[in-house]
């Protein structure tokens, strides 16, 4: 059972969650839980960084940030105590998982889980501290990055061969689409681990991309859920063990998107790759790539790709170093978004790339850049658009339907 | 080199910290660093922990609290590194502090000091996180309680065989009485071992009673001084390495003394020991203890005890249990306080106690209870008698004198 920083923000969440958490164990199951730093813990911690120092050692932040999800883990242990189970916290080092050395960024090396097994064979409820590990060679607090709370439950699920992780959050599960966008979105009882791949990549926040990898690398079953509700959520299952395969799963989008577009790149071997060569050395994540036929351009090639919005101050001094070299002139779009369809089914069916282009053309929506892959199309649009296009799409798809998507797939436990 | 929780409580105060270290290591010492936590840090989380938990788990308590210390430490390595140094900050139980299992109130049953050393070996500056261990055979995260960080100050000091061990605080030293009520109260340069634990115990805040214990133990030279100015404090030595042995090196008080009569207390053995014990169990500490003669105080015998006044209501339930039983009735005196005069010099002196007395007697102010050592007499007297106490008896020892101690008593460096 993993809970985010929403759900054990305050003293009476931490008592929820503990409640939740003792339920679960009386009913039979052995229970490991992983937990994120309290609400905006890990945000303060990094506010009080700034404060003394420039640039923070790297070493140090995780030293710091470390701290965050150590005190969620003791609060909720007492707090199960106090329900009368015998609970234990253990740091990320005590849990036994093993890091590389790159700190604010490690990525999980192995789970020695021997402490946690011998835990629950003293049947004990062990807490795990999310987002933190020790160094393989160095043996220092390391850090996963946001969002590391998730890996860390899939890979103490994966290393504990346990039957799900379920991974608690604001949201009850993964949904055809945004529910605060588009009222009848449905919640979806199982997707794939590709689907939820795409989901994830292309703007649903409810679950880590690096998580479901890991998960699908691993074979561990991901239950998504409300913490705040009993109801099931969404399970994440291989592709194997999905009943059917509907056209198309579900609509995403994201409005967090900048466009940068680079005029007269010269047209030589190697121009491409200085630049995006530069904006990865400065962490500048670029999502969609489109360069121009060098002959069709007239002596005038172009080269137009997308960032993140906040990556867009970054990026642009990152450029100034390269004008007039690696390209002549700079043309920015801060307000763009991006807006997705993901589907299995899709990959057997040619016609739906046209139905999406037809849906938002009808509605007069510019296409600015185009990705796709097997099981999903993205478009590049205009900030302001992103909310029509996604109701346009999901109605245009018919994912609300009159039930819920859990009465039309039946999840069969394995 | 160890600051305690106001030195580093924000980040101001944090990179002055720095800067002092860094100078230090700049006139070619080697530096390892002891921390406290940030100001209210520990406060604040034992109040987290009192929101969850009605009776918290000491272990998870230790989990908790031990977070506090590593904050300060990451933040202070970062500030260094700022300032062009190599920083690396350790927790306890990487900085190899082995403790018992006695969570909340651990005791240091080793350091095991090769992390330090090699990162001292390094051309490091060491930030070792105060107050906290690890337990040698369950390996959890342990405290030391209140205070515990000058402990953990005096262990590295001794583990690494360290020329000094620097007490960084927001006094400037020991003083001769408490400044704030004997404005000409002077600061020592040096005092004995034997003074500073009589001082310490009986009411000189500067240092903990353990860390003054522990450096007695392991030969460690405490340099007790300001943080905010750079003019050398108090040096804490074995009483061979003292100049000289004046009479009375200072006057040292309490007002935060409560006092328990209990009366017609059975004249029969075992009934201090169950009233002692019960308290005890309750971890309520008594100072002093007067018992009447069993013949003279006519069938009706007493025993009479003072306690912290922040106990005396645990204490009175303790002992209701027993009323009626181990004695007939209880009176408490809420409003108590001690005066206290230390010095290595009285034991040669047969009149200081007479002395001490009439200086009270003088003025009128009863002594409730007497308890001496050979190098001290404690009086307990009403509260709010405690200041002009301290004042007749600065001014009667002759205390204050022309010049600071440090004029009268130089200190030699080893």
């Amino acid at each position: 059972m993993k809970f985010g920083g929403t759900s054990v923000a305050d003293a009476e969440r931490i008592k929820r969650a503990a409640r939740r958490i003792v339920d679960t164990r009386e009913r039979g199951t052995r229970v490991v839980v992983v937990l994120s730093a309290r609400g905006s813990t890990t945000d303060e911690l990094i506010a009080m960084a700034e404060e003394v120092s420039d640039d923070p050692d790297r070493r140090e932040m995780d030293m710091l940030l470390s701290t965050g999800e150590r005190i969620s883990c003791a609060l909720c242990a007492m707090a199960i105590n106090d329900l009368g189970h015998r609970a234990i916290s253990l740091t990320g080092s005590q849990a036994g998982i093993v890091t590389d050395e790159s700190h604010t960024k490690a990525r999980i090396l192995d789970v020695r889980a021997d402490r946690i097994r011998s835990a629950l064979d003293e049947d004990r409820i062990v807490l795990v501290a999310g987002f933190q590990g020790i160094s393989s060679s160095a043996r220092n607090v390391t850090t996963l990055g946001r969002g590391g709370s998730d890996t860390t439950a899939v890979a103490v699920a994966a290393a504990l061969k346990a039957d799900v992780c379920e991974i608690y959050t604001d949201v009850a599960g993964v949904y055809t689409a945004d529910p605060r966008i588009v009222p009848n979105a449905r919640k979806l009882a199982t997707i794939s681990f590709e689907e939820m791949l795409e989901m994830a990549a292309s703007g649903a926040g409810v679950l880590q991309l690096r998580s479901v990898e890991y998960a699908r690398n691993h074979g561990v079953r991901i239950h998504c859920r409300s913490s705040f509700e009993d109801a099931p959520g969404t399970v994440v299952l291989s592709e194997t063990e999905t009943v059917e395969q509907p056209l198309i799963t579900g609509v995403t989008h994201s409005t967090a998107e900048a466009r940068i577009t680079l005029l007269g790149v010269p047209d030589e071997p190697g121009a491409a790759a200085r630049i995006f060569g530069a904006l990865a050395d400065a962490n500048v994540n670029v999502d969609m790539i489109v360069q121009s036929e060098p002959a069709s351009a007239g002596g005038r090639a172009y080269i137009s790709f997308t960032i993140l919005r906040e990556d867009l101050r970054i990026a642009r001094n990152v450029l100034d170093t390269l004008a007039g070299d690696a390209f002549e002139e700079l043309v920015a779009h801060a307000d763009m978004g991006k807006v997705s369809i993901v589907g299995a089914g899709m990959r057997s069916h040619p016609g739906v790339a046209a139905k999406f282009f037809s849906v938002l053309a009808r509605e007069g929506i510019n296409i600015d850049m185009i990705s796709t892959s097997p099981i999903k199309i993205s478009c590049v649009i205009e900030r302001h658009l992103v909310e029509r296009a996604v109701q346009l799409l999901h109605s245009a798809f018919e994912l609300a339907g009159p039930g819920t998507v859990a009465e039309e797939r039946p999840f069969t436990s394995a």
